[in-house]
């Protein structure tokens, strides 16, 4: 299993990487917004995202390098996401995965325009993407654009604005602000595959306790982990007085969540053969350093 | 004509108003988001872009008002290019259309976040249009992709920032910084009518020379008009030391050149029957005192 999974995930990242090196590349006079989109989104991200498209793209009996240009777009979309958190009227953070936040390399300015450019790529690249049917590109597009929009991932940022307290309130902060593009993810590699409805159901419904048990245990390492292994300054959240299920739970408690949410996750696929590779995955992700 | 024009347009601009106010209505909990994006959605534009999308439409034979989702989804990435370019971090400014800026209202990061959130919305939008085939809505998001991205609005944006200062430089900028979404909205209009790639090459060619038209008559405006006349700050652009057509070719050199565009665009449509309205259009823009 081990060896399935390191090889099955270093093919998925190499071709991630060469997919997403390709983008941009050509000398315009606007090169400097070329150059800010791709510092960015070539900055070592994990890849879960896109992974996940290609995993659910394979399992489901598509070829999993059609799904390339759909978990691509949306981990164009997430790329756009931290550079605007990043900035200094949202989070105002000055490192991100270990590497200086966009608006610290390029200004203010430009790091606005790099997110709002690599959210419309987003979408061309989907337009665009070849051997998939006009019928697959439209619901991928309606997928990310709900998924990312006021309805999922923006809202989600409004709620992490405003107070919350209860467990239903992070619940539904969380469901948003990262569940809905793992969850749009994984749906984006069964629309790659021409799956069921009910197996798109079944691939959100793993997704999103997989969203929620990263989401909790990354509060976890907010607490206990160090700056040089998080690559982001170490419990900004708390001293931004932001309320985590650390808070909530306790550390012990906020782990033990994060493990019933791994395997509510791995729960939702049962019934499904060749599921290893996915629920390897889950198991990663909350004993991940960062 | 007089009389078809106005009633005409009346007609296109309350579809489209009341299209527009349909939208983001829902109570949710991140409603201050929804108010953000209505706010300056709702501002009270001239709807110029919507308005081609929907005449062109209907000039190819189509039903205009199933342009409506494509012609709005259009006018909503140029409401969020509008929030955006307004930003502190941007142009910095404290007016629009005489009404207070989107950040001056909700605050920086609202304005970030309605802007983005106006994005996405967009490509949900087209998406979910009815009565379009799935073809005919993969094209439309192709092609409001293109306008708005890194080959299009958002380099304009860039070119805006850096110094230019001959016609040529000029010219690149404003076919990318409003030509390109000008130029789509006309041919999203076209895409609703399955119109011939011969009939979108044409409508491009006429609405890239009505936004040169409209940006060059912009620039004397600026330098001609008072700031109840224009609803922003006047001079603001010359103020910040920009490059424009005013200062290439003076005042009077100026409006003759928007004078020759406008002919220009007016030429486009040649050969084709029906086109007074885009005439008379044509001719309005570089007439208007606002």
């Amino acid at each position: 299993m081990e060896q399935l999974f390191q090889q099955r995930s270093e093919a998925y990242r190499e071709a991630i990487e060469a997919y997403l090196s390709g983008q941009f590349c050509e000398s315009t006079p606007w090169g400097v917004l070329h150059d800010a989109m791709r510092y960015s989104l070539l900055a070592g991200g994990k890849r879960v995202r896109p992974m996940l498209s290609l995993e659910f793209c394979r399992l489901h009996g598509g070829q999993w390098q059609k799904a390339l240009p759909l978990g691509c777009a949306l981990e164009m979309v997430h790329t756009y996401s931290l550079i605007h958190d990043d900035l200094p009227c949202m989070d105002n953070d000055d490192l991100r995965r270990g590497k200086a936040t966009n608006h610290k390399v390029y200004g203010e300015t430009m790091a606005v325009l790099a997110g709002d450019g690599l959210q419309s790529a987003a979408f061309s690249l989907i337009a665009a993407a070849p051997e998939l049917t006009a019928d697959q590109r439209i619901e991928a597009v309606a997928v990310l654009a709900e998924a990312c929009g006021p309805e999922g991932m923006a809202a989600g940022q409004v709620l992490d604005l405003t107070p919350h307290g209860s467990e239903k309130e992070l619940l539904l902060l969380h469901r948003l602000k990262t569940g809905a593009m793992i969850a749009g993810a994984a749906e984006l590699g069964c629309i790659a595959a021409d799956a069921s409805a009910a197996a798109r159901r079944q691939a959100r419904q793993y997704a999103l306790q997989l969203g929620l048990a990263f989401q909790v245990y990354d509060d976890v390492l907010d607490v206990t982990g160090s700056e040089a292994e998080l690559g982001k300054s170490t419990g900004s959240d708390r001293e931004e007085g932001k309320f985590t299920f650390v808070n909530l739970l306790g550390v012990d408690g906020a782990l033990d969540y994060a493990r019933r949410c791994t395997e509510e996750a791995k729960a939702a696929l049962d019934g499904m053969a060749d599921t290893q590779f996915l629920r390897e995955l889950a198991d990663r992700l909350i004993r991940r350093r960062n």
